[in-house]
């Protein structure tokens, strides 16, 4: 590896790309001063904007190629047919040991398929999965939930691993020392879960893990802020995630009709405008930008596709925070433990061999 | 059935029974003069309560027990021991004709395992299902969503049948003629969906609905209101349903951080106050209280515990527009097509016979 700290970005992924990537490196330095960055996209675009901003230009260095990822491309076909595009020049420049964690806000499926093609699972993980942290009611607390869509089906054993991988996210991103960690759950007690959420929670009582496994949660404990990391397959954790984000959405709403209907509501509008701007600032979207795909040989987040520069510095952020905590080592370590506990020594041998 | 409009109510569930099962039995007359009700419960705590009302006097009929379903009582040990409980009595009301629909806010298992040895379910219904509606970002739509934990597993035929419930419930609660009818799903085009997901758009596409089926929901959009009915699985409804209350809640929760840490924001209140009254309707809970047992051969609502008599008058009031709208006359006959459709006719025969 040739620097530490140096990040590849897919300069043409998202909506407002470049622009909102080449803004979001420049915000990420402020936090992150040891970083540097390798931009892959089209130079003739890059370079300009590069060249404009005095604190980027000793710091990067562009790779250039006029191929892109499209929105719509599937990740099969991406995959195959678009090696020269941005965001597998990205991806390429860390399966190279170029630089340390690629982010792009580019195409989710394609990024998963080229990052999964192109970095490999850890040893002792057989699914990587998608993680992010999600403000709580608890305060100081972010809860970490996966799998957010990389794994429709699961088996116990990859919910296992998967609890792995957020309780040393937890320790690495959020510096939570212990995290208390729990398994996505519905709530009446004799018809709880399904099978392989039964035969994980086995499993994870027995475990030696980079935390404390507490049992279940329910859909709602994930904003209570009951544990650390909660743990589920890549159907509940996706569809989760976007009602919680509906419903935020759908809170707003009716706040600004309510407002909006009502005739005198404005004249207290300047006295509430500090505690308006304060709650937008908690639920600001942006603070919580960043999917990270984990349990791969080199480290890789997802920006949000709709996020500005800011959004976009924050998802660096995630990164920058995994290299500084060297979070594959942990992972790594993690791993081997859990791998080495929970299977049969003949089996466990194959897998880490593979 | 002795009377069309009688109501069998378990006047010893939730938390402050039976003083809100009572409130909320005299606020649903307000508006549904047409309905009587069965009280079951503790007489010596019921009839004074009752005896206090004018409104419910004529109306009321109490059926004496001093037996009660625990909250933490498991479903199978209820069904096996409780057979003389409030809870009980109140299904075998509807059981045996004397009322047409039964609504508790006791323990959740157990009344859904009452009801379904009690009520037994339609012909053509393999899997009775929970439903309930949710507001909505489009102005006048509710989306109603199911199943919310009823069947832990399902497969494509579940889905399906659970496709019809929904659409007759739209069509019988929400007044919505012809229900635009959603799978809930993930994201990404290329993984999309469970197998069971996938089986069951197939099949949704070719069979005669009571509505319209239009494909993939996100988690999203069900807030957004893209369509009448969203369709999943036991364990993904539950969580979903429970992420979004929870969301709601940590929404409400910043909101109250924000105003409470800002100096001067107190100066604005009398002028937001009917705003923020709006608000606090727009969200309250109670008026989105009741989930329903579909698919059984008699009906049944399960009200919130935790409901004040308003909450628990809502849930009323679903029963009432139920047994108004003849639902179970209208859900057999739309599975009787379906069920003819898609099975082949032996095993639809012997299906028909059970």
């Amino acid at each position: 590896m040739r620097q530490k700290f140096t990040m590849a970005l897919d300069a043409m992924g998202g909506d407002e790309a470049p622009d909102h990537v080449i803004d979001g490196a420049v915000l990420a330095l402020r936090n992150h001063p040891e970083l540097s960055y390798i931009f892959t996209g089209d130079e003739a675009r890059i370079k300009p904007l590069i060249d404009a901003r005095p604190s980027l230009r000793k710091k990067s260095e562009i790779r250039h190629t006029e191929e892109m990822v499209l929105p719509d491309d599937k990740p099969s076909a991406a995959l195959r047919h678009r090696k020269n595009s941005s965001m597998s020049l990205a991806v390429q420049a860390v399966a190279d040991g170029d630089a340390a964690c690629v982010v792009s806000a580019g195409n989710t499926g394609a990024l998963m398929a080229m990052a999964l093609f192109g970095l490999k699972p850890l040893p002792n993980v057989s699914r990587p999965a998608i993680a992010s942290f999600y403000p709580t009611m608890k305060k100081g607390r972010k809860t970490v939930l996966l799998d957010l869509g990389a794994n429709i089906q699961c088996t116990a054993k990859n919910l296992t691993e998967f609890a792995v991988l957020g309780a040393i996210f937890a320790q690495v991103v959020l510096k939570v020392e212990r995290p208390q960690i729990a398994l996505l759950n519905v709530g009446s007690e004799e018809m709880k879960g399904s099978e392989e959420v039964k035969e994980a929670a086995h499993m994870l009582a027995e475990m030696p893990l980079p935390g404390e496994f507490v049992g279940y949660a329910e859909g709602d404990d994930i904003m209570k802020g009951v544990v650390d990391v909660v743990v589920t397959d890549g159907f509940t954790g996706n569809v989760t995630l976007k009602a919680s984000e509906g419903t935020a959405r759908l809170v707003a709403h009716m706040m600004k009709q309510a407002f909006k209907h009502s005739p005198i509501g404005w004249l207290g509008y300047p006295f509430m405008l500090p505690a308006l701007r304060k709650l937008k600032h908690s639920m600001d979207p942006r603070r919580y930008n960043g999917g990270v795909f984990m349990g791969l040989r080199g480290l890789c987040v997802k920006s949000h596709g709709g996020m500005d520069a800011l959004g976009f510095a924050n998802a660096v952020g995630v990164g920058a925070k995994m290299i500084a905590g060297d979070m594959n080592k942990h992972l790594a370590a993690a791993l081997e433990k859990t791998g080495d506990a929970d299977m049969p020594a003949a089996e466990n041998g194959v897998e880490k061999a593979s």
